[in-house]
């Protein structure tokens, strides 16, 4: 059976464009409707309510386009409103860039010391650490909320001195504790892979989360047979909607998606009118 | 005459409390509205088209209590979205954070070179060197976006190495051309002030634009007769509201407020529904 129903993916703004990226390259016979909440970016900050209410009012809207699977691939709409989404969207199934991580995580950590950087949201909902432990009880969990992270990879500062600086800051506790596993817990770190792995030296492996939820939705429509027989998928038939338009990110867009993203859309999710 | 309605104070988050400090300071005899719009803040690289959207949306809330004067004390709104609040509330006079630091500036600037810095809305509007250079077109003036300073403020990383690189790394620039007076340009970085002050050293001045926001409004009310004649005034008999619960920023609010601010309600502004 061949569905060429859409894989819906959601973010608060550019970084899920990785995963995006990564499901279409798996699976180019794909489709794509991408919606990243940019009017109300970044998410991070913001108290639990609020992270539930914005995440579960953008979910409904990208099942307005008919998709066949609901990956969620901001690490902050996942670590707070995975259990809203699931209990208000009944008919599609959902998957979240926490527990691909976390797996791979569990299964590469040798000495059972994993560190995981994000937002304050996503540290303090202590989802990776209750993931991790409930995977192995026995594993010690890091978490550092690493709010100065993101400026940089808006001021594309990969190779500064305060990139340095600040991976140093939030990582030396880590390196001190012996961590040997990094998760990069927020879609927008990827930019800064190479930079937190000069800090970290060798005895830590820096994960990203982009290709293992990828490879988790492949699973996933493997096994409900959904998906799609045919050839005519691809980045030039899918949907790239925003919130707002993402004015002088281009090159951002391109950052993350590895390659420029020309085409999108905008809509409007409770933006008030002028 | 007294008047004894409220001033209204408008922000994106919790900087426009200096400004209300100040006023109270001033006034001890009015009351204030401030309104934070906490649940979509920051506003600083946002669309200015998505910056109007929510500003006014904030504007129309905050003139539901009856205010006298409408104070927009955040730099973002203020450089992209005053006209537009002029343009559809017409029934009170609305004064801009921004025109009182850059007269100040003017008046205090020796060698005719102003430097500002803030977010990237309000850099890219322009909006500071046309008002200093319509009072005075022989001001050359400096205009640096500064991303990195805002989670530092966050962090309350004021005397740490990254944060003296940071403001280095914005303003040796201006410090080579010669600037000898700077602006903080975003009512956020007043808890930086002693960082930048340190780095730029005592050749460049460095303006908070908060006390001459408050001298602006009190001259307003004296002008248009609509100061409280009132002792009931001050901080208890003020309202603060914000879209979100300002969730561990207790701090925060205590930093920019100069005192505990245990007080306030939260007002439902497009949030969604869960």
């Amino acid at each position: 059976m061949s569905d060429t129903r859409p894989i819906g993916v959601l973010d608060s703004g550019l970084g899920g464009l990785t995963v995006a990226h990564e499901i279409l390259r798996l699976m180019p016979g794909e489709r794509i409707v991408y919606l990243g909440d940019t009017a109300r970016y970044p998410y991070g900050n913001r108290s639990d309510e609020v992270i539930r209410a914005f995440t579960l009012e953008c979910a409904r809207e990208l099942c307005k386009h008919n998709i066949k699977l609901l990956v969620v691939a901001c690490n902050t709409m996942a670590a707070v409103a995975m259990k809203i989404i699931e209990q208000h969207l009944h008919d599609v199934p959902v998957i979240g860039v926490i527990l691909p991580g976390v797996r791979a995580a569990v299964l590469r950590t040798a000495d059972r010391k994993i560190g995981v950087i994000g937002t304050h949201a996503t540290i303090r909902s202590s989802v990776y650490k209750q993931s991790i432990q409930r995977i192995d009880a026995s594993i010690k969990v890091y978490e550092t909320s690493s709010p100065l992270l993101l400026p940089l990879v808006e001021e594309r500062m990969f190779d500064h001195d305060i990139a340095r600086m600040a991976a140093q800051f939030y990582l030396y506790e880590m390196m001190d504790g012996g961590v040997d596993c990094l998760i990069l817990g927020c879609s927008l770190f990827p930019p800064l892979f190479e930079v937190v792995q000069g800090t970290v030296g060798t005895r830590m492996q820096v994960l990203d989360s982009a290709l293992w939820t990828a490879k988790e939705a492949q699973d996933i429509l493997t096994a409900l047979d959904l998906k799609s027989g045919s050839r005519d998928g691809g980045v030039e038939r899918s949907a790239f909607l925003f919130t707002e338009k993402p004015e002088g990110s281009h090159r951002l867009m391109e950052l993350f998606y590895g390659a420029p993203l020309t085409e999108y859309s905008i809509v409007a999710i409770n933006r008030g009118t002028v």
